[in-house]
This record gives C-alpha cells, sequence and structure tokens, in this order.
C-alpha cells in the first residue's frame, strides 16, 4: 500500500481555504484517490471539543502559551487518530489549518517566542510535517469582509483588530518564503477555480502525481 | 514585599491530601499567613473547564500525550493567574497536585517518555518549581477504598486497578528519593492530626517559619 499524501492548507480569515479544498479534494477524487478533508482545531471529537474551548469567549481568555498547548492537545489527537491512520490505508488528507497557523496566531501574532513553539511541535508531533502546503494570501480587508458576510468571522480571532491580521499575513508569507521546498504561495484575490488550477499544478509538480 | 511560599501535595487517590492541605492552611492561618487552597487540574475557570475533560469520559479518551499538553495548559493558566500573583502579594499557596502527578499519572503510570514531560515542563513554566512538596505515601488499595467511601474514586483514574495504582505508588516515591531538597515523604495511614503535624515539622526546617 503507497502511504498517502498529506496537504494543508493555511491563510488568514475568508482567504478561501474551505472553497480551495473541496476544488482539489473533487479534483484528486476525480483521479480515483481517496480523498479525506478535515480542518483544525478539530477533525476528532477530543480535539472539536477543545475547539469549542479555543473559539469561543473573550478575545484574552486564554494566553497564547496556554493556547498552544491546547492547539497540540488537539493536534496530536487529530493526527494520531484520523491523520496517520488514513494516510497508512492510502487515503489523501487535506487539512484546513495545521502547525503554520500556530506559528503565525500564537507565535507572530500572539507574541509567543517561535523557539517555544517548535519545543512543543518536536515533542509533540516528532517530525510529522505535511508534504505539501498551500498559503492562500489575501488583503485582510477583504478576507474578513467574506468571513463575516458568510456569517463566521465572529471567534476570538475574527474579533482582533486590522493590524492584528496584517501581521497574520507577513507571518504565513515568511513561512512559505524560508520552506519553499515545502510551501506554494497561492493568490487569493483570484478566481477560486484559479486558485485551484494553481493548487493543481503545484501538486503535480511536487508530488508527482498526474492530477 | 516577602513573597509568599509555593507548597505542592502529591499522591495518590485517597491519599489525605485534601485533609492534609486543610491542617495545613489553618495552622499557617493561625500564625497571620494569609493561605490560599487550591488544585490542579484545576483552580481557574479555564483550567477548570480542561479538568471537566480531563476527568470525564472513557479512560482511554486522551493519549498520555494529549492529556500532559492539556494539564499544561491548564497549569500555565493556573500558575499565571492565580499562583504567581498570589505568592507575589505575599500569600502562602498550597496546592493539590501539581507537575509531579503528571510525572507519575502520565509518565511512570501512562508510559510517556520522562524527557518529553520535562520538555513540555520546561518550554511550559520555564523552571518554576514548588519551594516545598509533600508526598503523601498510601497502600493504593486503602486510598481508593477511601476516595470511593467519599463518592470519589470514579474519574477516569480512579476507575483504574490496583497495578495502574501501585506503579504511581512507586513513582511518586522515586520523585521524592531523586529530589530530597524539595520533596518530604510522609505516611498517609497515620491518623490525620498526626500527618499534619509531620508537615508542619518539614515547613519549619525547610522553609525556616515558625509555625
Amino acid at each position: 500500500m503507497t502511504p498517502g499524501r498529506f496537504i494543508t492548507l493555511e491563510g488568514g480569515e475568508g482567504a478561501g481555504k474551505t472553497t480551495l479544498a473541496e476544488l482539489l479534494a473533487a479534483r484528486l477524487r476525480s483521479t480515483g484517490l481517496e480523498v479525506i478533508v478535515t480542518r483544525e482545531p478539530g477533525g476528532t471529537p477530543n480535539a472539536e471539543a477543545l475547539r469549542t474551548l479555543l473559539v469561543e469567549g473573550e478575545t484574552g481568555r486564554w494566553s497564547p502559551l496556554a493556547e498552544t498547548l491546547l492547539l497540540y492537545a488537539a493536534r496530536t489527537d487529530h493526527v494520531e487518530r484520523l491523520i496517520k491512520p488514513a494516510l497508512s490505508a492510502g487515503h489523501w488528507v487535506i487539512c484546513d489549518r495545521f502547525s503554520d497557523s500556530t506559528r503565525a496566531y500564537q507565535g507572530a501574532a500572539g507574541g509567543l517566542d517561535a523557539d517555544r513553539i517548535a519545543a512543543i511541535d518536536t515533542v509533540t508531533l516528532n517530525g510529522f510535517t505535511p508534504d505539501l502546503t498551500f498559503m492562500v494570501d489575501m488583503d485582510p480587508a477583504i478576507g474578513l469582509e467574506r468571513a463575516r458576510a458568510r456569517g463566521g468571522g465572529h471567534t476570538r480571532f475574527g474579533r482582533q483588530a486590522i493590524p492584528f491580521h496584517n501581521t497574520l499575513r507577513r507571518a504565513f508569507v515568511e513561512i512559505a518564503r524560508v520552506n519553499p521546498d515545502r510551501c506554494i504561495l497561492l493568490d487569493g484575490a483570484q478566481p477560486p477555480k484559479q486558485v485551484a488550477d494553481a493548487a493543481l499544478a503545484g501538486v503535480r509538480a511536487r508530488l508527482g502525481v498526474i492530477v
């Protein structure tokens, strides 16, 4: 059994990750692949219970460090109980947000040292990392408007002001810059179909599959 | 302002930690000290919300690693928002369970590497450690009977079999053995008053205060 591939989608609020996940999954499935679409925080019952604690309440409810520990508790549950078993069974997994979101939200925007996040990542995931990551780049003013229009954007993070979201945007671009073998930057301002085509070109080039 | 002292009580289920905390706090208060009694997991609203997730559900609900990350998320909230501010204000803090419980439950009994727990402890607490720890030692068969008699012992851990609790007991004794400057082993089979007297003698000897 050839193991499946693990693809993550990263970016700010309303960047179009959910639509991209659906379009990408549909195209991969059309080639006969089994594809699981999941999200973080969440993806398993335990992780979804933690998601509720993370998205509800006051903006300052958790410190960035407490938040990071909660996110990695949810992440290890998700990885060990859903992602790794699926990959072992030959399925592809597309995940909306993963460790890069912690680096951007709790690290760059929240002020937690990158070294501390890296230490928690290593002790938790022991080097497990996506095969390919798409960073969907988008002007936060437009992204937040989109998120709110669809009834989202009212979470603890969605309520943060524009400078917070600009910091996130720069953080994702920087992660893509320093991890060129794993990351591909996509322009979220393009129509969804074009964003998905660019992502499929990336899948062909980086993962060597015909899609 | 002289900072307060941080005392933790550790041991298995039904070892008598709650009674000891009350007797110790009463005696310290009688000398004019301000004393806060708290517990883990818990002690703050966020940490109590996590306690609910940790004590409810199936025994195997969380992996030992996920559990450790949740415990440290609760612990940093408790330390930063209750314990450290209280100590800075000159209050003494007595805490029922702290990091040693994670080393015993998730480490020795749960099978998570001591190195991984140590890494999470360091990244979270940055060296913050109790001034004095009392390990209340007790035969688990008697302790579990006590815990059940008072309506406890039905949590995810209380339901574990005797060999699990014997492993915990050995782990606490071993932590006391390798940390003699911080830890004092107490015999939980003695009457509560005698256990408290032994603890007070420890406070006098180790912390240099007249109680």
